[in-house]
């Protein structure tokens, strides 16, 4: 059956995460619910990145085989006719080798987070970025961010309910933009690895967050993540300021022929 | 009684306007209904821009007199508090002289519509951008810009309901800039005069859109102009994409002794 990789925009605050689960929403749900008008047997995409709840994306990835031949371009628009009015938006589609894996296949994942600093609250971004009314120090959030950096047990950033088999992973970038505005000042996360533990980005932000706030010494980040356990992890931040911006594959998909 | 100026940002989708109306809702409505919260007697706030239905606002401005003295911090907290869950927020408070007047004392106003060209549904900026689906020319809608910028009659881009005294206007910038995204193509416009007539800035994108998109020759805007008739104006185009960005005074109210 042929195979397609599809890239996926969305908004997740309908959504209880990517995942398909019983009676409650999810953007793997409202996908395949789509595809079932286009195609009379059931069929299951498999995403890049399960995201959490509330958690949206710009860079989603996702494979199906579907049991015809489509051309890209006509399932692209079939599934964002059928997938109106919901905030799931199908920004590319392909059709790809038998064997590629939107999940598998990915040597790399990008996440992208805003945190705000504003006192008055947020009404053009409300929604799509974790709002805090004082003022933080990016020069300690960057000094406890590099703690960070590398291979290590990230055990204490971790979930308790993660199922990852090992809670060792390579931390490829975690890195901090200050973007002031008229009003306040962004910064945005940037976090890059092959894969992360079930709430590893969250349970970075909002431990970096308290270490922008003064809570925090930056050497501290460095203490909690030696002690290897999910009680020294700082507060885990709300998903709404998170996105799935970008998935790597060692061939781009979308590239074309 | 201390007249004090407020700077504010609103999301125009919930409103009819900025202007107070019987049995709808309207952004001077809810903040005046804020105020009552905080002072006894009536109170009525003056805006610098009476911004269409839909239409938002990144800085518009407004002064009001209250009958006691408030620390302007106070003033602003207490208002941000009343006015929750509106997505109104008050980004600026300070105490002005009894003659400052918002609209009237305004020496510039300073508009910026976002228009997206792509072909998926835009999610993540819903609401807050005009989108097409098809290519636009950015260089034949300069062209056309071109012809409106300075002093002219601007009958044709005005509405038949407006009330300006005079339909001459001088127009300092009319400017478009291109921002590319990995999805599509915004093209974010400029506009700035001393004022504008009603559905101006509408009038301009709507027909500069037709020259981006090859249904009007850019010299077609000229013939418009000096048509001054309202017939051979463009389509007026959504007010989503409209954001009244700021408004400036002789001397900047926000600025502090």
């Amino acid at each position: 059956m042929p195979n397609y990789a599809i890239k996926i925009e969305y908004d997740g605050r309908p959504y209880h995460g990517w995942q398909r689960q019983r009676d409650v929403p999810s953007v793997q749900g409202t996908i395949e619910d789509a595809l079932s008008k286009i195609c009379p047997t059931p069929v299951e995409i498999q995403g890049a990145g399960r995201t959490d709840k509330g958690v949206h994306a710009l860079g989603q990835v996702a494979h199906v085989h579907l049991d015809k031949e489509w051309q890209p371009f006509r399932l692209n628009e079939a599934l964002n006719f059928h997938l109106r009015p919901a905030p799931i938006s199908i920004t590319a589609c392909a059709q790809v080798d038998n064997d590629f894996h939107a999940r598998f296949g990915a040597i790399e994942r990008r996440y992208v987070f805003r945190l705000v600093s504003r006192r008055a609250p947020v009404v053009v971004d409300a929604g799509w970025v974790w709002q805090v009314a004082y003022g933080l120090d990016i020069d300690k959030m960057r000094a406890g961010a590099a703690h960070l950096i590398g291979k290590h047990d990230f055990t204490t950033f971790r979930s308790s309910i993660c199922q990852a088999q090992s809670p060792v992973k390579s931390l490829d970038e975690l890195s901090i933009e200050e973007i002031p505005s008229r009003t306040g000042i962004e910064y945005r996360f940037t976090i890059r690895a092959r894969s992360f533990l079930h709430n590893q980005v969250r349970s970075f932000v909002g431990t970096l967050e308290r270490v922008g706030a003064g809570a925090w010494h930056p050497d501290q980040v460095r203490e909690a993540l030696d002690a290897k356990e999910r009680a020294a992890c700082g507060p885990v931040c709300p998903g709404h300021g998170l996105y799935l911006d970008e998935v790597i594959y060692q061939t781009d998909p979308f590239a074309g022929p």
